[in-house]
């Protein structure tokens, strides 16, 4: 039965009970609930407007409904509207009238808020947990394989050498950056809404530092308006999600590309493929393609989110009923690609050796003949002019830089000594790549190291 | 048991199980799955593939599982992955080896794509129909309190006088171009992929024309790459249903806004409020706030469906295994708005007196005395400049139009005869504008007549 | 000055000239503003609101106008706000003071609705032509390459043998569907609003059939209030451009990916590429990045759109200013990576030879194998098994089906007979697919004609 | 001419010059490429890479560019291809040869990167700014008419009585979150790429950390492949905004809500409302208006950044030429917005005395009377319920609360006493919620002092 019964003459429509409720989305906060519901409780008693006994039965109470709802003993029905009208109505059946009690104080508007901020903390930890395990897997790849040569990319064609530990540091630091957006959106949201009321606060003596601090919060909300009627946490959290994905979109790219058969440089590990029963060569990257495909719908529930409260006015309006199920989808949809790409790099495996034989003699390796003789004083540009003119060389004679020597070398600018040969080995030129960042494997590890530091701080 | 089992020595991940499956959202389109299967079997009998027996035996066995499935007898479990397998497992239990002849010169990709427009075309369907409904309700309600005088508003301020059909009216032709969007998509979907294999078609001699005829479609696909790669019927369906949402929105808002004690020009249907126990005059249009607020998850829908297509290879890749939900969420959603908005519409209390006292007087009709002025021949903007010191003095006395008698106005402008009073009359400014399209109550009852003749082709 | 100076005491705070004004953006609806006035005063004489001597000034003022913005003669400044007041202000320094009666009957709101129409008629008549010579160019493309072999694709794996021509048709048919979508648009756009006023129509007999006839639209929007606040035309034309954008997008990725040197099927013409000066071999395709990275910011300004018009109240609101910076850009973009795209399609180089041998022995052909058996009978599983022996087995061995003789063959199945070697020639697998919409030539052949002749519709 | 010119036998066809160009766009980093510039050369002469005479010939040369630049002598054209380019080549002008030398141990890639960090960090560091004074501009408004008695809104319907106060201060924390959240991103992004090279770093001795230093930066980023591929700083910036954004749209519907005749609770200065010639009371809210509907285009902006980064493999694509232009006008737009906001609080007028004499008597006073009985220990349930029987008497007889004396009170429930009339006072019920973030004057206050402290940090 309805709040505000009694007044109306006829009930809601039919299509509108359907329309409205969002028990379904909501039971997903009934530990939140109730864990709410018993703070406010224990302050109520702490500050006398409830008393001793009313707080026991209220509490025991509260956990009871907390058990049959885990249990599946209890399961709310339509009829109950939402997730409070639920708890409460099982309560005041298990507890009698004191069940009531429950609300004194308390407006849905701040309940449900406490609720949110309660499921986010949650499980926006989970999410920060599950990047910085992909942070870790990362590692573990570049533990096992980063010494890998690869060439570099750009365009998707190949650039300079590279091993593979700096490509995937690369990653490492995108995703720890992640991390730490949601590390922030977790600073940001952390304070408690309850006790808020509807929008102005309570004329009552309640004590808000206390339930928020039984929740774990670091403090009240400043503003019960701002409590009840801001979303801004909901779209930080998406919006956190959102660039995640990108982030994970471009893991799955580069991981489906990388398992053609035309680069042939992992396959996926078999727990997150699948084959082909009379093609066996054939192992498709679902996992990685699911989790390309999952990043539009996190960016649709940013979207979704950000249209909901554009033009809204204060305080609660019934539009926001509508944030939790985009809140959720994009939280849910990217732990669930953050924990499933952790679990992609374990188990990838890299064909070692699929690149090194192939980068010898090739003219990617023409920048470092120019870096050879910058380091011989040589300006860049005219370093760049000369190589060119090797190439050209080359290439007219259909040949590749295994066909030069050291005398045709010298034909080409008196810079070049005879220790410019080794300047065309490609893991050579990876290794050459000292500057801070660059991809020589003291460089990896030192990051290796510093983000190893990170995850256990 | 995965199509591609024995080639792996391992199954899938497991969490990897539960992030690739699809089941939930596919048994949606389990009436397709079967209606497709059982026109890919009377074509394959038809062409001599299977033989009359055989049809007999799958058509029967196809209906007993849509049966089970509706009745939920048979219910799909995860291990099934998808509903096109749950279907071929449970009709092969029921009709034993034969069962397994189904699957014979189609693949997953057609079938699924085939399955995709048979729901599109039922659900499209009924939002075009319910749209169109939505016209007839806003025609009902200008048939009941079109003549209701109101300000017609810019910026939200007061503009012109304007009868309440006019602005309705507004909404009906923007709706009414909305469900021809969805006839337009519609027209474009209404091609069959059956038969075009995994990509390439086939090498036995189906006939496709008659698998496109069995099922209702106007033709088969011509290309079978495009027929299991292109999405753009699910966004092109996707944004008809966005572009709806925008006038449900503006709809919304308006009623909303009118809603607030202080326009109080209209009072939602308690079947669509909700009420407040203690606050009688309260009736929160609830339904309103909630159409607006869904506008952002099914703008949300379209992106999803945009972003997950962006940068796609042909032909299949498991990313667009992901277009169902949004598609699905966005064709629900509009649909329930457009029927909720219809079920506004017509439950409305419009204050029928609430303006037409208020307008009498109201500076507002300084344009007409500009008009006036325009059909005695002075140039538009000289006319404005007269109506401006009118205002300008009535001002500087406190006074407004009522204060006017036809002496007074001659002493502004030689044009100014005695009939100019008349123009003062709010509801004749309003029946004044019988330009095509104007407001006047001729023109509300030819569109009428239009929008009704369109409902009823 | 502005119109509605001498009420205010003071002008606009200086920042808000800058923020409201639009003129740069408008300037680009200069000559649908002119061509607007023209209609306008024209069917003013007609109708006897202005004398024919008065329009005949106004057109030869609005038709120097016209040229001194063509010219550069006439420079409108920020003063001006917006395109409408610059021509009415210049219109008025060159035909005296018969220049203000240019806008008897009319409001901006309605001139700018007609200019913005005027110019997507024009514009979106570009973008369609430019999606025609798309389709165009692909099938210069298939009739020169479209016999080429090559591997189609699934999850980026290579999966059965096909025609090039065959996947470029893919494209067409989704360029024509696109094309198809903006004559949707145009459709739906072809009703003129001038006429329509501030929102309520007018008192004044003017003939807006007339007015629509002169600028060559269909007929006169239906409603004034619906004529100037309805956005949906612009919300279709930006979905239209999205979803153009989405199968650009595609054809990129596709480009960048085959550009590469591990695919190395196609060189973009030099034209579209940029290289190296000392990488020869490096061309990077430039102009598919840039079409790709291009889709996001139509994605972008479709929902720019679609979020300005939520929640937005009848009739005209400032927000709406917005409108077309998003509009231009989504049609400018789009027409401007079509006509890219057909360049690049035109002068792509592709590798006629690569993939033709690299498929012959290729697992992939195992399909036809199990599709050999089936026509024998074999019924569809039961053949994948088989064939998934016989893979097995050659793997085993370290070979591939080029071991593979008749002999060999039939200790796998009775149903092998000789003529089941000539089915492991990929070519011969591809030209077998000749079911409606398969990849076998002729089929190909049918859709070049049938696209062909809608081209030359 | 291009930088690898003399490998093609073309130059790029006419359309793709067009499409591929930016120089418009990075313009507006022309002072930090100078910047970057000099940073560079200061480097490259401290670890000896260039001699002290060419640093200085360098330093001047960039110097004058900068002028040159600044003051319009120097204008780049499209030939320069992008910003750059052009500044190396004037640069070459004036120095002479050792112009060239500039490019030493640089890329491209690694200079755009860092470019687009200064050019971030200078106008986020503005954004922030606009939102602090934004925030003080709302305090502002506060001190002067906090007091202003109004109903807190839900479901816009009145609710409770509450402060204006306490309504602005919802605003400002909102706003305080979005500088926060504007403060995060610019610590994120407080590395300099400056010396990643293309990708992979460089075997030259540069010092990474003096070159951050010289910019300012905190540090030199870690990775140089993350360095020069990753845009998520550009989407945590557009998400801010976007966020920002939101709460910008919420504050300008209600100034467009309170501004209409109906509500007439406030009216813009004069500066930012566009008024009528002829109806004087009109004062549209222009300003509030253009905020709102630009809350799209950011949105736009931050889905076009996500999109553009969709599966985009590493390091550069050309793809990522598209990321200034979304990034500028985000950031661009939420400052002028943000501006905007506090010019129009700042000269507000607020109608004082709008709701104080209407909210007496109002039944929204009945939650009080519910909160009384409370206070003397009846169950909040059944405070309601009592109070639902008072209302629907009075409303039975047509009255309200001003009806009501202590003994007619008395006859609904025994816990009634004289004191419960002061409840009915909608001023002291405001005054009454003194719980922390209540609407009590007190709170507001505190809140005040809170934010102005944090704005003088």
């Amino acid at each position: 039965m309805a709040l505000w019964d009694g007044r109306f003459s006829s009930g809601p429509a039919e299509d509108m009970v359907r329309f409205s409720e969002c028990l379904d989305v909501d039971l997903r906060m009934a530990a939140e609930d109730v864990a709410g519901s018993k703070a406010h409780a224990t302050m109520l008693g702490e500050v006398g407007i409830l008393d001793a006994d009313e707080v026991k039965a209220l509490l025991a109470g509260l956990d009871q409904v907390a058990e049959e709802l885990r249990t599946g003993t209890f399961v709310p029905t339509p009829e109950h509207e939402d997730i409070h009208m639920a708890v409460e109505a099982r309560l005041t059946e298990i507890v009698g009238p004191v069940g009531a009690k429950l609300h004194t104080v308390r407006s849905r508007n701040d309940q449900v808020a406490t609720d949110v901020r309660l499921w986010m903390r949650g499980h926006l930890g989970d999410l920060r947990a599950a990047l910085a395990d992909l942070v870790s897997a990362l590692l573990d790849r570049v533990e096992a394989d980063g010494d890998v040569l690869m060439p570099g990319f750009t365009h998707l064609q190949r650039g300079q050498p590279i091993l593979l530990g700096h490509h995937l540091l690369a990653y490492a630091w995108m995703v720890r950056r992640d991390a730490e957006r949601v590390d922030d959106a977790l600073k940001r949201l952390d304070q408690c809404p309850l006790g808020a009321g509807a929008m102005a606060g309570t004329p009552h003596p309640i004590d808000r530092h206390r339930s928020a601090a039984l929740l774990g919060f670091a403090a009240p909300t400043d503003n019960a308006m701002d409590a009840v009627s801001a979303r801004d946490h909901l779209c930080e959290a998406a919006a956190a999600c959102a660039i995640a994905m990108s982030h994970l979109s471009r893991q799955a790219e580069e991981l489906v590309v990388w398992s053609s058969a035309e680069f042939a440089f992992v396959a996926l590990g078999e727990g997150y493929a699948t084959g082909s029963s009379i093609m066996p060569q054939k192992r498709n990257p679902d996992a990685a393609e699911l989790i390309r495909g999952k990043a539009g719908r996190v960016f649709g529930d940013l979207q979704a989110l950000l249209v909901m409260v554009k033009g809204l006015p204060l305080a609660y309006n019934r539009d926001l009923q509508e944030d939790r199920e985009a809140l959720f989808d994009a939280v849910d949809t990217t732990t669930a690609c953050a924990r499933i790409a952790a679990g992609v790099w374990r188990t990838l495996k890299v064909r070692r050796d699929r690149y090194e034989a192939v980068l010898k003699g090739d003219f990617l390796l023409a920048t470092e003949l120019a870096d050879y003789l910058v380091t011989k004083g040589v300006p860049f540009r005219e370093a760049h002019h000369v190589v060119g003119r090797i190439v050209g060389a080359l290439e007219a004679e259909g040949a590749n830089f295994t066909a030069l020597d050291a005398a045709r070398l010298a034909t080409f600018h008196d810079a070049f000594e005879a220790d410019a040969l080794a300047w065309l080995d490609p893991r050579a030129a990876a290794e050459r790549r000292t500057s801070f960042g660059g991809t020589a494997s003291r460089e990896i590890a030192r990051q290796g190291w510093a983000l190893r530091a990170w995850l256990s701080e």
